[in-house]
């Protein structure tokens, strides 16, 4: 593979270190603002109104990026709520302080805090992190594992063979433009169980094994670049709906098994650009 | 209110006890089975063949039958898995060893064990335990309360005052009947964000004031007086589709507002039964 940052001066070990200090500095401002009472009402004065959800965006991306500024100020930033900063390591932090601002908003555990590090060809390492649940789904050199409540259990995508036999997820029924609604919804139709509305979460489902298909539209880069890194890490297929690189945001496909890919491609590639 | 067992003859403390021993005991068995690879996909042999979820869903009753037995055999049992135990002392326990099958099978952390205590006139007190995230939602005579990985919270719903402002949850889009989906999309269309896929737990999100409305139908007794008992303590309503109890099953509609359960009520009715 043709990698701006060759494996050999990939330090590994020392960015899983960072990453986990990246994760552990947003658990206190994430969950400091999660389930207060009536966070997903507006109040009256509308808009230009106190945001608790964005509040807790930007405190957990600000903390993320004080560790950075610390410990790796050679690396750049693509972050949600801030500007990008410029590197000089080829290695840039993938950044999404809270991915799922519905589901945070409404209380479910299914949010997350993403993470990657990414080089020019897309990412390197990532982690998918539940700060209520404390839960890490992380995939990368040396890494496909998840950290919860009840340990640590390796990650490795399930042998699915056929759509028939497939569990498919996404986020909302109404994902993206009406094409990309019928291009999952005739993915789906196939499918033997279809779930909706658990956000990043089942992009870390589908690297533990336990469903096949994650089909989304609309997305940022930094909504998938951790996704991809913990997916690939464990067996699993990434790309867009034609089949080409994800990391750039878009529409993405996510499989656990190539043939489990190949047939969602099929169905998806001939949705209009 | 005309209760078979009055309130001084009801034994709140202990049933609050044993409830807790109960849900305790459902754990062990639920989480066994949770999230083991390819849980969800079918073996060639069909349907005959092992089924792991099934396999929880009995061990999970069977190790709170056996608790009842010991501490209140003179209790009645309605189970989802096995025969009904009739009581000699008005009260039945109401269980549901896993609600939410399908997220079992999926890995999400949003099934929930059910566990309601009945007199004739409904649940008089329940709770909702997520054995992954150890999350318990309680309510009934002196709790109305979650515990979970970060401490103990009151249970209190929140007072939406219009469909407008809403947070809507129900577990498919496709609930029940075609009419019945109708009645819904309608409440849904009306309201400001409309969420999928939380099974029980989204009951328990409407008793802490983080949604205002959740709709289902199709539902079994046991799958209902749990959430019943939490909602009520936490001060929101739920009935059937027509304002009537709900406890028996069939369509529910549960709301943390009584302005929010009018105006959903006054769609739902219209529903033909």
């Amino acid at each position: 593979m043709n990698r701006s940052v060759e494996d050999g001066d990939f330090p590994a070990q020392e960015l899983w270190a960072v990453a986990d200090a990246l994760a552990d500095a947003a658990r206190a401002p994430t969950l400091s603002r999660f389930r207060q009472q009536g966070l997903g009402i507006e109040n009256k004065a509308g808009v230009a109104a106190f945001d608790p959800v964005t509040e807790a965006d930007r405190e957990s991306e600000q903390a993320m990026r004080a560790v950075l500024a610390e410990r790796r100020p050679q690396d750049g930033i693509l972050g949600e709520e801030f500007g990008p900063v410029s590197g000089t390591s080829g290695l840039t932090w993938v950044l999404d302080p809270i991915d799922g601002t519905r589901a945070y908003m409404s209380g479910t555990p299914t949010w997350g805090v993403l993470i990657s590090v990414n080089d020019v060809q897309g990412p390197r390492l990532g982690l998918i992190d539940q700060p209520y649940i404390a839960e890490r789904f992380s995939g990368g050199p040396g890494r496909a594992r998840v950290d919860g409540p009840h340990g640590t259990a390796p990650l490795r995508t399930r042998a699915c063979a056929t759509l028939a036999e497939a569990t498919i997820f996404t986020t909302f029924p109404e994902l993206g433009s009406a094409e990309e609604q019928r291009g999952f919804q005739e993915v789906a139709r196939q499918c033997r169980l279809t779930r909706y509305g658990m956000d990043c979460y089942a992009y870390g489902l589908l690297a533990a094994g336990q469903v096949d298909l994650v089909i989304e539209a609309g997305l940022q880069s930094y909504d998938i670049c951790a996704p991809i890194a913990v997916i690939e890490a464990a067996g699993g297929i990434v790309t867009d709906w034609q089949g080409g690189p994800a990391h750039g945001g878009g529409r993405a496909l996510a499989a656990g098994s190539p043939e489990i890919h190949a047939a969602a491609l099929e169905i998806l590639r001939q949705v209009p650009a």
